[in-house]
């Protein structure tokens, strides 16, 4: 998969600070890498119709959009992947579903999980939390940044960190060794959402620290 | 599809009476023709491992595997089709996906509804609530029996009831020209889960009533 930084999880939640298709407009404006559209409730229409709208906005910039757990929507949309949770369908299911030309994303809560990743048929993994956060309910516990020098060492994927990371601890993850990282509040919850994504951009491509 | 009436919904939950292996197994046991299965939680790899297990159960006896809602999970377990609900994924993109070998069902909650399931790639519909239920948070307004007449005049296929249907009332459902149903909680949440089905069963064969 192509090269990334920032990459956007669009959790979509009906209180949301700002409507879904706008939301990803004004991140995309700010430079994210990839977009990742989770979605909880019942009304798959609804992902399916947002899928829809944001995908030319989306291609235009050669912005990939990966679809949170739901092989089938991604299947539909014709996205360009999707991202799979310890207890999701796994790895090798999804891959023999989607072919070998579509991104499949792994999230890990340890160590242990990240090292074993590397035996999954995936093109990136997630690595988190790194800090707590309120965004999923029964995360697992806190990582912390000590734990982020021994990712490069235990896997030759690309990797990201997820969790609680904003503006104010990215320079701490950096430091640590992290080059990509997620974030789903820290955008979303911006009251400048283009502002929000465009700094975390910039500091990760080193023009700000 | 094979004729059926009695369509079991295993809708799968954490505080249910039996585990869920056991009452499909009990379920099968008193002639359910159909199982579905129905699960809301995010652990899809629970879903996966019940689905394996209980497909040489059903397969030995003819039953017909239907999964709600996922498409994928209907994909990987090589299931006999899937159950949509209005705002689900479009029956049609579901046929595209699925091919023309599986089942798809979709559940309607009104005559226009039924109506304008005539138009759908579908194999059968549901038609419900006839009764109020709990089964189902936010569920549409119960529709009463005296709507299953005019039923049969507006759809050429296959089509079953459901909601709140028990040992009690299906005489009236039956009476009122229902030759099918789904139930949830008049199987899942008896005492003797064999002797519920087994008794719903006779009852739409015309043998107890």
């Amino acid at each position: 998969m192509q090269e990334f930084k920032l990459y956007f999880v669009a959790d979509i939640k009906s209180n949301m600070k700002y409507p879904p298709l706008q939301l990803i407009e004004m991140a995309v404006a700010g430079g994210v890498d990839i977009v990742q559209l989770r979605y909880k409730e019942e009304n798959i229409r609804f992902l399916l119709d947002l899928g829809q709208k944001i995908q030319p906005i989306l291609k235009a910039k050669n912005i990939p959009l990966i679809i949170n757990d739901r092989l089938d929507v991604a299947q539909i949309l014709d996205a360009d992947g999707v991202h799979l949770g310890q207890e999701d369908i796994p790895p090798i299911k999804a891959r023999q579903i989607l072919g070998a030309n579509k991104i499949i994303g792994l999230s890990t809560h340890s160590l242990e999980q990240a090292k074993a990743a590397q035996n999954e048929p995936i093109d990136y993994l997630a690595v988190g939390p790194v800090f707590s956060t309120n965004t999923k309910k029964m995360a697992s516990p806190p990582l912390g940044t000590a734990f982020l020098t021994q990712i490069a060492g235990i896997t030759a994927l690309p990797w990201l960190i997820i969790g609680g990371i904003n503006s104010s601890n990215l320079a701490d993850v950096i430091a640590a060794g992290a080059k990509r990282i997620a974030v789903v509040s820290a955008i979303s919850e911006a009251e400048d959402v283009t502002l929000a994504a465009r700094t975390l951009k910039k500091m990760l491509e080193n023009k700000l620290v």
